[in-house]
C-alpha cells in the first residue's frame, strides 16, 4: 500500500524524484506538505488547496486532541471526512508542540498555572496551551488518537530535544525516542496508515548515526529527521541533514520536518530528502509577507533557475503598487490581477480577504517551487 | 444607461420584478446587495459572489474615504478595478455611519478624543472611528468621493436622524436632507453614475409624504427610503414601507435602505420595493449564525412557500452533527458538505475558513430568497 517508487535521479547531486502511494493517493516527490494545524490550511478551501497543487496537507496531533478531540473526528468518520479533504494527510506525533507550546505558552501568555512539561519513561505530563488543563500523553496514547484521526501518513512519538541539550541530557533523549519508537510501533494496529520513526540526536553526529541506525531495524515505509530547526545555524542544519539523509535507506522516502525556507528546500532537496512541511509560508502571509521571484539582487535558489525575495506587502511603500504580486505567478491571486494596493489595504482592515489572497499566493509559490525542482531533476540538472 | 424595465408584476401584491440596467449590468429586482463595507465582502472572492448569484455589492463611502482613500482608489482605475469586482456596484453617501459610527465609538471605545458629529447647513463635522482625527463631509464632498469611487448608483448625501427626533428637530433634519439633495445634483458631474435621493421623515407620514414629492422633483433613475430600521418598531418599518413605496414612481426602482431580515425582506416586497442592502446575513455569519429553511416551526416567508429558523452553530447542541447546514442547500458549503460540527470547530479555533463558510451559506440563503420572490412573481402568487 505504502509503495515508493523513484522516477529520476539527478545526475550532479543526491536529489530524486519519487512516487509514494497511500490510501488517499499519490505524492510525487520531492513535495511541500502545507500545514493545517487545527484541521484547515488557514483560510484556505480544500479545493483551493487542489487548485494550487498541493499534493498532501499536515495536521497536528496535539491541537486536534485538545480540540475538538480525536473522538469527536472519529465519530466524524475520520480526519479526511471531517475536514472534507480526500487527498493524503500526514499527522505529526504531538511531541514536538508537548515540549514548545508548553513552554512558549509559560512565556507569552504567563498564565500562571501553567508549567512546563515532565518527561517520564512513561510519557509526557503536559499543560495545555489553551486553558493550562493537565494532560498525558505517551507514545501509545499518541497513536491511538493517530488512529482515531486516521492520517495516510502517522509519526512515532519523539522525545524532540532543543538545540542547545547537553551531551549527556541529549544521550538520555535520543534513548527514549528510541524506546518510544518501539512503543509506538508495539501499539500500532491499523494498517493503512505508515508510521515514519523519527532520527533524533541533534547536532551531535554520532549520536545522528546511532539513531539513524537504529530507527532502520523496522521496516516502515518511510523515515523521518527530526530535532533540526530548533535553534541551531543554518550550516548545522544542513550538515545534519545531509548526514542523516546519507545514512536513510535511498529506497524509502525522506522527511525532513519543520523546514520551509525556499532556500532551505533547494539545498536539502541535494541531500537525498524527499518530504518538507513548514508554517512559514502561511504564517508569513497572515503578516502580509510574501515571496516573489527577482531577476537579481534575491536569494538564489540553484537549480531552478531564480531567485527570490521576501516582500512585506504591509510597508508604505505598497501603498501605490497596482500591480499583481508578481505578474508572472500562476497563483489564484495574481493570475487575477490582485493589486498590492487592494491586498496592503485589506490587510490593514483586518479583512480575512487580504490574508487569504497572500495564501494562496505563498502556497503556491513553494509548491510551483518543488515543481521546479522536480523538472530540474528530471532534466538531470539539479 | 439606467432604464429601469418592469418585467412581471404580482396579481396578489404589489410586488414586481423589474431589470435595471447599469454600466457594469443588469440586475434583476427584486434583488439583495450583500455589503462590502471596505471594499471586500467578509471573507468572499468576486468570483464566490458571482457564483452564489450576487447581482450588486454596497461599499461604504465613509469607510473607504478614510482608508484608503477615493484618491488612492481613482489612481488603481476605481472601485471596480481596485476591488476587482466587475459587476455592478453601489456606494452609500457616507451620511449614516458620519451619524451612527461616531456616536457609537464614543460609547464602544471610550476614545475620549472623540466628540459627536456636529451638524451645521453647511455639512457634517465628524471623527473618525479608527483615531478620532477630524474630518469634515458636505453634500458636496459626498458626491466628489463618489465619482472618484466611481460606483454605478451612488446616494444623496442625506441627514439620517435617529427613530426617538422630535418633531421639530425632524422637520429641520428633513428640510436639510432636501437642500443637501439638490446641492448632491449640483455637484454631479457623471453620467455614468445614477443618483438616488433619499426619502426621509422618520415615522411621521406627513413629512414622509412631503419628502417624497420632493425628491420627484429630480428626474432621477431611482429613489431610496432611509432612516428606516433605526430603531422603530417593525410595524413602524411596514408601514412607512408601504407608505412611502406607494408614494414613489412605480416605473422606477425603490430601494429600501439597511432592511435584512428575510421576513421583513418578503414583507416589504409585497410594498413594491425593488432594492435591499443588509449587514446582516454577512454579520450573523461571522458569529457563526446561520439561517437555515425549515419546515415548521420556523418564521414564516409567505409567498415563497418556506420558513426559516436562525441556528447558532456555535452552541455545543451543534457539536456532533456531522451534517451539512442545510442537505437540500445549494450553496457551495452545504453542496460541499461541510458538517456543522466542522464549521463550530473552525469558529471556536478562530480559523477564518468557519467564517467565510457561513458567510457563503448566509449570502447564497438570502440572494435564493430573492430569486424565490421573483419566481414567486412570475407565477403572480406572491
Amino acid at each position: 500500500m505504502f509503495e515508493y517508487k523513484i522516477l529520476a535521479k539527478s545526475k550532479i547531486s543526491k536529489a530524486r524524484i519519487g512516487v509514494f502511494s497511500t490510501p488517499h493517493g499519490c505524492i510525487e516527490t520531492p513535495v511541500f506538505m502545507p500545514v493545517g494545524t487545527v484541521g484547515a490550511v488557514k483560510t484556505m478551501l480544500p479545493a483551493e488547496l487542489h487548485d494550487l497543487g498541493a499534493q498532501i496537507i499536515l495536521a497536528n496531533t496535539y491541537h486536534l486532541h485538545l480540540r475538538p478531540s480525536e473522538l469527536l473526528i472519529k465519530k466524524a468518520g475520520g480526519l479526511h471526512r471531517f475536514i472534507n479533504y480526500n487527498g493524503p494527510i500526514l499527522t505529526d506525533s504531538g511531541g514536538f508542540q508537548v515540549f514548545s507550546l508548553g513552554e512558549r505558552s509559560l512565556k507569552e501568555k504567563s498564565l500562571k498555572h501553567l508549567k512546563p512539561a515532565e518527561i517520564t519513561e512513561d510519557g509526557v505530563v503536559f499543560y495545555s496551551h489553551l486553558d493550562g488543563s493537565k494532560h498525558f500523553i505517551s507514545p501509545e496514547k499518541s497513536i491511538e488518537i493517530q488512529e482515531a484521526l486516521g492520517a495516510d501518513i502517522i509519526m512515532a512519538f519523539d522525545d524532540c530535544s532543543p538545540a542547545d541539550l547537553d551531551k549527556q541530557s541529549l544521550e538520555e533523549s535520543v534513548g527514549r525516542t528510541h524506546r518510544w519508537l518501539e512503543r509506538s510501533i508495539g501499539a500500532k494496529t491499523r494498517n493503512d496508515q505508515a508510521l515514519f520513526p523519527i532520527c533524533q540526536g541533534g547536532t551531535d553526529l554520532k549520536l545522528r548515526e546511532k539513531s539513524a541506525n537504529y530507527i532502520q531495524k523496522f521496516d516502515t515505509p518511510g523515515y523521518a529527521i527530526g530535532g533540526v530547526a530548533v535553534g541551531e545555524s543554518k550550516e548545522k542544519i544542513y550538515s545534519v541533514s545531509k548526514f542523516c539523509s546519507d545514512l536513510l535507506d535511498k529506497n524509502k522516502p525522506r522527511y525532513l520536518m519543520g523546514i520551509g525556507y525556499p532556500e532551505d528546500i533547494t539545498n536539502i532537496v541535494r541531500h537525498g530528502i524527499d518530504m518538507f512541511d513548514c508554517v512559514l509560508p502561511t504564517r508569513l502571509a497572515r503578516h502580509g509577507v510574501v515571496w516573489v521571484k527577482t531577476s537579481r539582487g534575491g536569494v538564489d535558489l540553484g537549480g531552478v533557475g531564480y531567485e527570490y525575495k521576501q516582500v512585506d506587502l504591509t510597508k508604505s511603500a505598497q501603498k501605490e503598487d497596482f500591480g499583481a504580486i508578481d505578474e508572472k505567478c500562476d497563483c489564484y491571486t495574481c493570475r487575477n490581477k490582485f493589486s498590492v494596493s487592494y491586498i496592503r489595504h485589506l490587510i490593514q482592515e483586518k479583512e480575512p480577504l487580504g490574508i487569504h489572497l497572500t495564501t494562496i499566493h505563498n502556497l503556491r509559490f513553494t509548491v510551483k517551487l518543488v515543481e521546479d525542482i522536480r523538472e530540474a531533476i528530471k532534466q538531470g540538472v539539479f
